[in-house]
């Protein structure tokens, strides 16, 4: 009786089963929990509707955390009915360790955390802020992201020279400006690291104005890093897109590219391919010629 | 004779026969009118020209509701030509509701919509700007959109990955802004979705200047805001990129990838790739030896 | 005599000989002149250079004129030996509407127009700024700008789609912040023309932040439509991108697609190939057994 | 003895050993030296960090340039070991100008050079600046940056083009703007030069406001340049990620293209191909039949 509400709670949470109405019902009714949970975070932050309605705000996220933590303590019972995490103690303490119970974690302890801990105002907002990260929860619920994240990884080299190269360059700006500006704007490049805010602004082209360069020679310079900041976009713009044209010829190759003689790949080394079939050239049947 | 009359005014409204000097005439004349009405909405607001050419704005309105007004009575009779929309009723009830009469009769309703509600300043000049989208009925000329549309549709779902992660990297930057810049600019970062204001024009790399980060965690936060905005820049070209350099390749392949001993596609399967042509190898002529 | 030096100025003029150091150093020394040429045009609109210099810059305006001026007439002089412009006259008016030739001509005609016409200041300058086209003089001598122009017109459909699809943009933006703004910055937004202005600086990620939207519902307006400038980048890019590798394809396929086994193109219909060569297989010598 | 130091000196410098303990050890220690002398720098100019820890600072920077001078000195010494520098002096020339060694060189010298000539102070924190590139001497132990040179070196073709193509366009856009805009502003669009600064700006899509146009023609004008400036950023990008697309292509086909039937690179003249081995059709023992 126990092990089968538990293989039924199991069944539920993770939606293992096709056919399961409650299932179904259950998971759609968290996805829009949690969709309802990070409107409510936005629109509290609005002064008007947190005072008019800032009862509603609080039931909301009481009973908001109240389902979360059900479905986070139900998870971990669960977990070790999940071959991976078998074990009483050993598979729930590597469970709690992976990304989404992590998630569901961090989901509900900005609402614990301040009934244990004092904390001052601006770490209350904050932790208020960290109930917005259950929109991560939404990942479990999402498959083509992997997709995604397979591109990133596959140009993850090439990416990192970028990172590294456009921070260099950063880093180069922002001294070169500091020095330059210094004495006209001796409030707005006072060091190198305030500078550099100037220096992400230009090269991400973003451009606020509220840091601009003065001086000839500082605009001179400033006109050198804008148009270094175009190639700052062309390089992930172009690895991206060569990651992505990659990915498709990939899915394409694997499919359309087999010997048409023989069905083997044709990517395959030549030895495994099989030899064209010539039809057997000769058989003049000497024997009859014998009895002549 | 109804028929008749009913049919020619098919023919011109669709421009379906090739050499049809009126056909093409009438087309023509409405591709100018839309252009015309759109010259014209544009120029009415300029209030030099409203206050001058008050009357001539007026008279070309009414002149081009009664011919768009014609236009669309006219489709509307004779649309059960068309083997799409037979049926007295049925077939122009289904017409109505086509993507293309819709805009036909929204080109022509901000006429008689003041006529028949009562309405405010405001909702005047909203009308004004709907007959903009007169522009559309063009839509109905141009055939090289599809292919555009294609592209488009071919990379939907990573499109909509892109969407959505944008829109949660928004929400995250305007969160994170709000609470580090509240308590210093608590007019301009009031709440996260004022803060959304200064996270769109950061992340799309506008960069107004009206609303900036002044606290130093909130510069250094806005900092990584801006460089990540270059990649919601990179995603989408990279995807429409690869978009376009495929819908070429499937171009090309249809043509190119046959086997070259067959004829046969390289992508069909290989039992219908006939085998390679070997020359009969020996026939000797061993009845010519038995009479030696 | 007379024939001997107009064919040497023509091959000088065209640098048509290979070996020839007169005409090299002719053709260096123009290259040079237009770049001084446009460096003065440019260093003249600095005032104190222009106070200090006035007579420096007139002369050598005078002197590039001139030698312009020879230079159009020895080319205008020995153009009918060109054969496609054989004729004494007709020849030579058919050269003169050239895009070289034109530009040849617009790049003296700033120096002597304001001799024939009366000019008022404003003119003047443009007339000034005009000698900067004296730079396309030097399209003549580059061969690579040709290859890009191809690219262009590889994709010109798509960019025309691209052009249009954000004019059509642009047109709806502007007067969507016209209806919305105009109350409220009546000064700002007086006319869908003048939002016009906003609307390409927005979507084109500019953002100098001279005209802002003030009112939630222009800011909620003018977010959408930032975001969408991003498509309006990725779009051209996208196109470019597949049409540099489109180019890039077409010279590698051209070299490398070769049956290895009958040297046709891979391309080429089956038909054409020649079928794959087996070694004659029996050649039985009936001939000495008949001695035996 | 003398040479059996010099030769270990140099394989720990060059870390050319594989288990070489202390060579990794020292050359990890030489590159947090240089992570922590970048970022030294650029604490340095925060004031209150200068004050408060100027001896500090001092100290580490006397220390870092003793170890990098003795390190340059035992480079310079142990140079010749290396088979391209032997020779006494020739080899150390010639390893003095090498891109790596003028690094060496050039991160110690802003700490030497004051002592010989007297410097201003704009100088003495220029040279400060200087101590930045020491950075680049990372660049001796990144191996991938290699990969990344490669892509631009073969695009350098078309990006010089672009390069021009750019200038070209500020050039024109920025004496357009200088002719229309300087009546109304003489201050921001004083010469061609200065209104290169907003050419700039605009087509790097930036966009501070400091320098915006006034005039209804200047804004015309100023939309069709901001326009043009995507198209600024299209080519680039498209010639990046056709250069990284035609990077991938390389190595996939130098792998992949391989004639299945016999082995050969397809790319390969067909003459090296292999024949298509097909089974010797006939072997009739003649001689058997002899003896009968």
């Amino acid at each position: 009786m126990y092990h089968r509400i538990k293989s039924r709670v199991y069944e539920i949470l993770e939606n293992s089963l096709q056919e399961d109405g409650f299932g179904k019902a259950f998971n759609i009714f968290i996805i829009v929990l949690i969709c309802l949970n990070v409107t409510a975070v936005v629109l509290e932050t609005e002064e008007s509707l947190a005072s008019q309605y800032g009862d509603l705000f609080w039931n909301f996220e009481v009973f908001s955390v109240a389902i979360f933590s059900i479905e986070y303590i139900l998870r971990l019972w669960t977990c070790n009915l999940n071959p991976e995490y078998t074990g009483m103690l050993r598979g729930r303490i590597k469970y709690i360790f992976t990304p989404f119970a992590i998630i569901d974690l961090l989901a509900i302890m900005p609402f614990y955390l301040p009934m244990i801990l004092p904390a001052d105002l601006l770490i209350i907002r904050a932790l208020r802020l960290f109930r917005l990260f259950r929109i991560f929860k939404l990942g479990r619920y999402s498959e083509s992201m992997q997709t995604f994240i397979n591109v990133i990884n596959n140009k993850k080299e090439e990416l990192t020279i970028t990172v590294v190269m456009g921070f260099l360059l950063l880093l180069i700006a922002s001294a070169l400006m500091y020095t330059v500006e210094h004495d006209v704007q001796p409030d707005k490049f006072s060091s190198i690291l305030t500078s550099m805010w100037w220096g992400v602004i230009t090269l991400a082209t973003v451009g606020y104005g509220d840091v601009v360069p003065m001086t000839p020679l500082g605009k001179f310079l400033g006109s050198i890093i804008a148009l270094l900041g175009i190639g700052l976009f062309a390089l992930p713009t172009g690895i991206m897109g060569s990651g992505f044209v990659e990915e498709l010829h990939k899915r394409k190759e694997t499919e359309k590219r087999i010997c048409p003689h023989c069905g083997k790949d044709m990517d395959e080394p030549p030895e495994k391919h099989v030899p064209i079939e010539v039809p057997e050239p000769l058989t003049i049947k000497i024997i009859e010629r014998k009895n002549r």
